[in-house]
């Protein structure tokens, strides 16, 4: 049977007819109107409330709605099916926005010296002249190319797609039997193969820019490198919240959104539209003498990411990555093109997803270990991802752990009331007066602040504990003598900025709720890699050096990271910090098939540790839930701060 | 600037709103109106003629048209094109009819005796048992599926698709780790790989059916067998007009409607629905104990056509094959997939397009040589394929020689007023009594006659000569004492059947314009294979066989044939009569590896002979367009009837 809903969001109405037991959700959709699903429509976030003003629904599920939110007719739009008209009011829906990145998310990337291009590169420009054929020499075109490869190149099996096939008639005429091939060699074991990707009418300059793409999809930020294949350099870099968040904020959220009909392909909608999104902005950001980069021109991508970002980019179900015993669908995804992925760069572009080890430990840390060259390291090196996911590796080069644990977005600023991406407007760097409590902060860009990104975040939390404005549980002490402190809408809160500072006019917080997504993520990370330690019998003490990476990595400040129990209290001097590491891997795979088939062998030796097979890790991290930590003699230098101030 | 057209057809009427210069034919096509374009609209056939009633229209051509007509309102619709609002009557349409058909095109098959499955065939089911995953082991799915691969069946590189690649983790465990894969193995150069069609949850039985489809794409008719790859039986046998005709009747028509705008997409959808089309009746003439046949269990398909057909069918832009210097985009097209090509059969499914020698010797010629033992005979043979290309192939086991002329579709029943495929109601044998010159026919099927299929308009037609119904010229003798014959809309014609004898209640003719294309599609087969003896020097007395191909091929009376002249006059016992050689070639290639290579090497061996630069080809055909030959002394066995008679 169906019934007609009438929505009412932003003091417009759209109605639409659905069959009975159709999700409010997405009934809404069908109207045209996106209701934000965090949790991924779990019906645990409580965010996609909507009120039903008329008519009659059936609530699966009421959890976040008190008792008199239902008699007012709030209901959640993932757990509640129509069962006759009705008709629902939306409310504003929180707005993921979408910003230009600034300079703070571009790294500065030096060129491999040891990049050697053609040699280094699998993609590369070969001019080709044939003989045109005549009545004596009546051989079909795309024979008369292969022997052109043959004679001219001593490429002996060329392949081609058939959508290729089909213009290489018209390209041949068009270049008067003079062409430039793109081609793509790789290695089947000792056999050698050649795939064609592109034929241009003409002899191109052979040394004129080839474009390649590095991107690194995470959970919250989706981050992409333009890059010249031919000379090396990085020409762009952009990133951008992948557009899967109104899914799901982290990867548990995620596989359960893709897991409900039609969800899976939605999601790899989603983050296909940030990424070709991004594709266009980091054309336009190039300027040649030539003229314009178009997506179009793009030939290679190599792309990193946690295996279920991966999973969901390449629209393969995810769902046992979540149920023991937590096995992805495939750690090494086959070679692709740009057409079976659906990116808009040239549809032949060689598509390369890097490989991961397990279901919590993908592409994004064997690219990222890459980067960081600790899979050389002499000594026992930490490496630390801090993302939405807390991936930790432990080794040299001679051995390799791993294991996981989900810290969740709060260090990307999501999930935290005036969390942001670090870009324009951020408030990137806190400090509190420990007499008046009154702040002072740096806002990147110099302007108003518009909200507080990861590195502020870290240091507003340690500055705050540090001041006595919260305690070590993470509760703000309501007494504390400034009108700063006070009750909000989310339990205790903290002003960091008054709306007449503020970009919108309205007060920057830092709240209960965010405080509580902070500790959390942090206290997952630090349990992380202390289990991994003394899973392996070593001391963290004896660890030589501390790689941190995650885009925001390069901006913390170690001595408020240790305050609050994120990093373990060691000299400064042992931290490196080493931002987007997962992309810099890509980046360094696009490059070179040397470094690719490294990452492949860094993806086979690594062992993995399952935690959710280990007490100790749930120990750990509950330890971990304060600030510092419940033992505060893991952090003497901490400790120290407390006596003085 | 856009103008509305109202079209009148069938009664019905329809508008459409079209710019300036539309061609009437394409605005027609917009309001839903099929007008056919035999000629492929190039304004040659004048069979598209349509009367514009009211309104502006400008006539680019009128060849065909008489100025009365023009006077009248007559345009042709290939060849007009809109200058304002206009209405058009259309009138009724030459109707291609799907008939089904009969045991007529259903050749006796034999399994090769040498076919052994597996070890003959690519294509194979192999039975996997998996250890499933636990904590103590997490390897990915992709990863254990290829471990399995390897250790029960040394299967080192296995390549799967990412479609595919999406489904294997839900049948893994629906299968509860038993799985039954299919796997193509193919050769590049000595390196094996195999290739993942399907995999299918639990152990199917290992010698139930795997289905493949061997496919001969001819201009006029699309012919297609379905086989059981175990036991390598043909189950069903299919066959049907190309559904290209409608945009021309030869090859050059077709290409030329092909190079228009959006007609080549045009072209290879009607191809693709009439393939499509064949595979479901195919299915549905199968019973299985064990359930029905769907075409998505089609594994395999191998494709044999002319080197025109095949462009068409993969898409592929085909002008240059009609312009000198006749150049084919490709004439050993790529592996692909029936995903690739566009036909409704398993996605994954292998799809092998056969190589052809050039623009005018295609893959039905290779495969027909396969097929017809020609390639290993030890006395020089003649191979004649007698379909809408006129091909012939001189040669042994030692060398090969070929040409080809367009012979027309005359022979398959199509440009013959009352022509047919050979199906039910399809004269098939025809006497004239010398004395009376009345007619006694045999009809496929025994029922009411609805028309004259090849064989039928042989022996029409040399019945027609040795009686002196018509001339050597073709000419039909109006003063005839018969009233059979008589003078028709189309010039004179003879009378086969009265309209109370046939199905359809009309008279079935041989029409003056039928006799044409009948004596020009004999000369042109008679021409090429003389022109190519003559080439390598070797007389035609010397051959030892001629092996006729063609679906019609088999049921030629001998005597007949060489009475119109289009076979050569030599002992009846030195023909062979061998039907669709095509198909049984794609069929001996579907099913066994060696002889698809066999193939490949058949179609490097031969030595092509381009006849259009060839002046003695012109004379052989003039002097061919006689009954039998201008050259009487090249019949003897005729001139002894003629005195008889």
């Amino acid at each position: 049977m169906n019934h007609t809903l009438t929505f009412t969001h932003d003091d417009k109405q759209a109605s639409v007819t659905v069959p009975t037991n159709t999700l409010l959700a997405d009934a809404a959709r069908l109207a045209g109107i996106d209701i934000a699903q965090p949790c991924g429509g779990q019906g645990r976030c409580g965010r996609c409330a909507v009120q039903v003003t008329e008519g009659q629904v059936r609530r699966r599920s009421t959890l976040r709605l008190s008792p008199s939110d239902v008699e007012q007719g709030y209901a959640l739009a993932c757990q509640t099916v129509v069962e006759g008209d009705a008709a629902v009011y939306v409310p504003p829906q929180e707005k993921i926005e979408r910003r230009l990145t600034t300079d703070r998310v571009v790294a500065e990337v030096t060129v491999p010296d040891d990049y050697e291009y053609p040699f280094s590169q699998t993609v590369r420009r070969v001019h080709l002249t044939l003989t045109p054929p005549s009545m004596d020499d009546q051989t079909d075109d795309w024979a008369r190319l292969q022997t052109a490869f043959r004679l001219q190149h001593r490429f002996e099996a060329v392949t081609c797609s058939l959508p290729l096939l089909r213009t290489i008639g018209s390209t041949l005429r068009a270049g008067d039997w003079n062409v430039t091939a793109i081609i793509e060699t790789s290695r089947l074991s000792d056999h050698q193969t050649i795939r064609l990707i592109d034929l241009l009418p003409g002899h191109e300059d052979e040394y004129s820019p080839l474009w390649g793409a590095a991107i690194d999809i995470g959970t919250t930020t989706v981050t992409l490198w333009l890059v010249d294949l031919v000379t090396g350099q990085v020409k762009a870099q952009v990133a951008e919240y992948n557009g899967q968040i109104a899914r799901g904020e982290d990867v548990i959220s995620r596989i359960i959104y893709a897991s409900k009909n039609g969800g899976g392909d939605e999601l790899r909608q989603r983050v296909l539209e940030t990424i070709n999104e991004l594709l266009e902005r980091a054309c336009k950001r190039v300027k040649l003498p030539q003229g314009k980069v178009t997506p179009d021109q793009i030939v290679k991508a190599t792309i990193a990411g946690n295996t279920t970002m991966m999973h969901l980019f390449l629209g393969i179900p995810a769902a046992s990555i979540r149920l023991s015993p937590f096995i992805p669908a495939v750690n090494h995804p086959p070679a692709l093109t740009a057409r079976d992925v659906g990116l808009n760069i040239n549809p032949e572009a060689a598509v390369d997803c890097l490989p991961g080890v397990a279901s919590y430990v993908g592409a994004d840390i064997t690219a990222g270990v890459l980067a960081s060259g600790l899979d050389s390291a002499e000594n026992v090196t930490l490496f630390l991802d801090v993302g939405t996911n807390g991936e930790t590796v432990l080794g040299n080069r001679d051995w390799l752990v791993t294991c996981a644990c989900s810290a969740g977005p709060a260090f990307e600023g999501a999930g935290v009331v005036n969390g942001m991406r670090a870009t324009t407007g951020a408030i990137e760097e806190v400090w509190i007066n420990s007499d008046t409590l009154e702040p002072t902060y740096r806002v990147i860009g110099g302007g108003k602040p518009k909200g507080i990104c990861g590195s502020g975040l870290i240091a507003l939390l340690s500055e705050a504990f540090i001041t006595g404005v919260i305690d070590k549980g993470g509760n703000v002490k309501l007494d504390a003598p400034s009108p700063r402190v006070r009750e909000g809408a989310h339990g205790g809160e903290y002003v960091v900025a008054w709306g007449r500072e503020t970009e919108s006019g309205e007060d920057i917080v830092l709240t209960r709720v965010d405080i509580d997504n902070l500790l959390r993520a942090k206290a997952a990370i630090y349990a992380g890699f202390t289990v991994l330690a003394e899973n392996v019998g070593i001391p963290l003490e004896s660890v030589d050096k501390v790689l941190v990476g995650g885009s925001f990595g390069k901006y913390i400040n170690v001595e408020k990271a240790v305050q609050i129990g994120l990093l373990p209290d060691m000299e400064w001097s042992r931290f490196e910090f080493l931002g987007n590491t997962s992309v810099k891997g890509a980046y360094l795979a696009l490059l070179d098939w040397r470094k690719r088939e490294r990452i492949t062998e860094i993806a086979k030796r690594m062992t993995y540790i399952e935690l959710s097979a280990d007490n100790s890790f749930y120990e750990a991290f509950t330890s971990a839930l304060f600030l510092p930590h419940t033992d505060l003699s893991k952090f003497p230098s901490v400790a120290e701060v407390l006596e003085k101030s």
